[in-house]
């Protein structure tokens, strides 16, 4: 990190396209949040293990799309994610990466080309960005995005299906809508399987072990109105938790809200 | 209706084909209902109004998709569905028929070869017993269906368009689900729009007018346990109560449950 602190392009930045993004991360022009960056184009969370650990957490998103969504995994030592865009490279493209030991976050950096290892296998996640934007397209408020907050989340009682060393509960996001908005939110997220889908829950938070909807575990509170119901998806925040509490000897990962600006467009992510 | 009453073919009839079902209304040996007759096969309602009125009627279709969600339209004058099923005729292949003047029941027969008149348009409508038969085919319970009773219908204080002179308030059905069960129906239901497509309202019934859920307007109540959320779709009883409302001079509809059976299976009606 600069010591200017994140660097995020400005406003009129926004249109410009991916490869631009990305190459400004590569210049270190931009440190700071990709949301609203190269508008309609799909943005992915990044997490890189060794392979020692890595074909476990692959079967751990394998076993549980919904909080995990696999958009791709790159070959053990490859960093170039060529399905998703041209002559990108995950160790200088992204604006910032947490670097995580043993589940403790023990550096924050801007490029990790000195931390290469190998046998570092990547992962390119789906991120709520995508099917926000399918929302916010279809007319659909999307409560955090206007008030300018980060999306409340909360830590469930559900557990995810384990795999090997890999195991924890589903974290949620949650976004309250009119029940009739609701019903939409569900149709138009249900064809976007690779950014978590359908919600996994509508109504009734008690019943997955949220009790106070205004103690949000990670972001920001955001009002339930009494005409609205809350609409719980899977997030990919649940990864990370899973990661730290399993604590492999070395993760990196994107910084929050720092993330992969690929070259492909949100609508095409949509099922048929 | 014959003296014994309406008869209903019997359980091993069930798997029989959709032009057996038919030709047994013809002969007259099938009077009753058909839900569960050839199974798989669309049923569908049928609405027949002199031409004078049957523009309008058509226009209240499409401007109200989800609780008239029109299948085919057939010319002034002819009774034979060909898209539907070979051989139909809609005079003489349903169980029975209501015949409505001025918004008042007259009479119910078996046939309408006597009645029927050459300015006559008939209307198919799609029924709710597609999107059921999808949603006990992915597992999930459908209350009524579990109780043998009729699913519970309520009038809302939602209007539908007008169109001429026809205009009315939305009709509803209920089906509760528990949460991720409810996401999963509409999720389901939404690629079923010629069979009133996904919900119009989820867990707030007080919103559209629905004041007690177990006594409803039209059918029988069902439980509605604490974990689960009452649904609520479009329901095709309301083009009938708008009919009724408007008073044409001659209205033919079937007799509730006694549908055209086609020749069209229901996953056909799955939208890509």
């Amino acid at each position: 990190m600069t010591k200017t602190g994140p660097r995020r392009l400005k406003q009129i930045d926004q249109t410009q396209s991916a490869s631009a993004v990305r190459e400004a991360c590569r210049a270190e022009l931009c440190t700071g949040p990709t949301s609203g960056l190269a508008a309609g184009f799909t943005q992915a969370n990044l997490v890189i293990l060794p392979s020692d650990w890595a074909e476990e957490f692959h079967e751990f998103c394998r076993l549980n799309p919904k909080p995990c969504p696999l958009l791709d995994v790159l070959p053990a030592g490859d960093p170039h994610p060529r399905k998703w865009a041209d002559n990108a490279d995950i160790r200088t493209d992204l604006p910032a990466y947490r670097v995580w030991k043993h589940g403790e976050l023990v550096s924050e950096v801007t490029n990790i080309v000195d931390l290469w290892q190998d046998d570092f296998v990547s992962f390119l996640i789906g991120c709520s960005f995508t099917f926000e934007s399918a929302l916010l397209a279809d007319g659909l408020p999307v409560r955090h995005i206007e008030l300018g907050t980060n999306v409340p989340m909360y830590r469930t009682n559900q557990p995810c299906t384990p795999a090997g060393r890999f195991q924890g509960n589903l974290v949620v996001s949650m976004r309250p809508f009119q029940p009739a908005d609701a019903i939409r939110a569900v149709e138009i997220t249900s064809q976007f399987p690779q950014v978590h889908g359908s919600p996994v829950h509508i109504g009734l938070p008690e019943m997955i072990g949220i009790h106070d909807l205004h103690q949000p575990d990670f972001g920001d509170p955001v009002p339930v109105h009494a005409d609205e119901l809350p609409v719980f998806w899977a997030c990919g925040v649940t990864p990370q938790a899973v990661l730290m509490e399993s604590r492999p000897p070395l993760v990196i990962t994107h910084s929050p809200g720092c993330m992969f600006v690929t070259d492909r467009r949100n609508c095409d992510l949509r099922s048929a």
